[in-house]
């Protein structure tokens, strides 16, 4: 078994952006740049913006946050995110979600230009990604696909399960794993909440991709000797023995089926990293389009 | 075996729609109106657009086709797009394919307003269909799912298994079949060419559809027994008994699966009626979302 390491390959990448920006920066261009609004105090919200921010200095680019408070109108909010449409200056940025419940998340998204939006959450990006056209992937199957390429792990003829149907991880996972190109070429079958005999079905996986939210799901029975096996959940789980009280756990459970597989991810350590370095290569691409036009 | 007769189905719908538009005639308000753009004079283009101008007339909507020469340029052909687009009459207006090589398809299609662009087949309205957000979905994959509902075929929970995975039928199928909705919920495999082992993976399928142009490819022993057979391909094989000396034939080996299957479209007048139909509701859909606005 060979674990994929996403926390080592997503340093490794960090590394290649950041020194692509400072030869962006020794030629005299300006570095690209991402902005995060943040509206309200909900507290992993913020954590993870944090975490883009400081993403973002490490590799160069300029960041920005905007905290916005919780009780702006949508219209104000749509407001900000017309301006930043409008400028030149900012090559991507997000909304972090979830937003107060008095907005309306669908419209906000839409309303972010479709060339900014570095989430690829955009129906126009989420069609592209589906018609194989140059657009935006969202960060976690964009960074799956990274880590899959640079392990060079063959996926042609594959039969990739895709365990969740979620906007932004299932669905186009079994997209991207499906299409004509290297990753892809998988026969892929979809699975959700309503499959029937999905152990069985998991069970015949040459790719296993686990994106349900259910820690510890994915038992030694689920998998095919010599597997790949990505796993995308993040729960906490209690574990006295621990100082803090917790552990994190993915879907999968490491341990049993770590014996069985040929390629793993690690949780913490896998996906994770790869969802963070993905918004920078999707900034990174950004620029550069905006740079072309 | 119970015949899926699409022909039939397709012409109870179109008296629905023919019924719908009667009634907003008589309180005094227009008819749907749907365009359908011509370059060149490709000869079976002739034919699909003369069949869509002949439904609508069926239907009691406004059409009309717009025939452009061979020659213009993509810039002239962008400029009827865009005064399309304007045209507050026409609620939704088609570009046939292909267009003359010296035209980027993609960059046309992308120019038509999603909330015209009747055939689905514009990124905005693709990702729309992937997030299950309200749209217009490809004419062939929507008269499908409409077909499979007007006979209560339960869909849930069931393996589907879709050959091909083209932009306008294979790719949109499986997301159709596979979101929460009913029709829907099903388990869905996507093949294609790569696909290793086609033949065992379509004998497990409760619902196979067919959609990767080859006559008569699926053969009995590539079907379960009680299975929902559903033939998207359309091809002129010869025949000399005929006075034409050819005749139709789907992607389904129909005389043989026949025996076997729970139900089955025939070929002609399964899918091919419904998919002329789904452009007409797609019409329709669109005149009352511009009326709501």
């Amino acid at each position: 078994m060979q674990l994929l390491n996403g926390k080592a390959l997503a340093g490794t990448i960090r590394n290649e952006i950041r020194e692509e920006v400072g030869q962006l920066i020794s030629k005299g261009q300006r570095p690209p740049k991402l902005v995060a609004v943040l509206v309200g105090s909900d507290g992993p919200s913020q954590t993870y913006v944090g975490a883009k921010e400081k993403d973002c200095t490490e590799v160069g680019f300029d960041s920005e946050v905007l905290h916005l408070s919780e009780d702006i109108s949508e219209a104000e909010l749509l407001n900000t995110v017309e301006q930043l449409n409008e400028d030149a200056g900012v090559d991507g940025f997000i909304v972090q979600l979830p937003l107060p419940s008095h907005m309306n998340d669908q419209r906000i998204l839409e309303a972010i230009r479709a060339d900014k939006d570095v989430d690829g959450f955009h129906p126009e990006n989420v069609g592209k990604m589906a018609l194989g056209l140059q657009g935006f992937v969202p960060a976690t199957p964009a960074g799956i696909v990274e880590l899959l390429k640079r392990h060079q792990i063959d996926t042609e003829g594959k039969l990739c399960v895709v365990i969740g149907r979620s906007s932004i991880v299932g669905m186009p996972m079994a997209l991207l794993m499906g299409k004509n190109a290297q990753p892809g070429n998988c026969t892929v079958v979809q699975t959700h909440s309503r499959t029937k005999d999905l152990k069985g079905i998991c069970a015949q996986a040459d790719i296993l991709i686990a994106a349900l939210g259910r820690p510890r799901f994915v038992g030694e029975e689920m998998v095919k000797e010599g597997a790949v096996v990505i796993d995308v959940g993040i729960s906490r789980i209690e574990d006295p023995a621990r100082k803090s009280g917790f552990r994190l756990v993915g879907d999968v459970d490491f341990e049993a089926v770590a014996q069985k597989c040929s390629y793993i991810t690690p949780v913490p350590g896998g996906v994770g990293p790869m969802t963070r370095t993905a918004l920078l290569q999707n900034t990174l691409q950004a620029y550069y389009r905006h740079q072309e036009k």
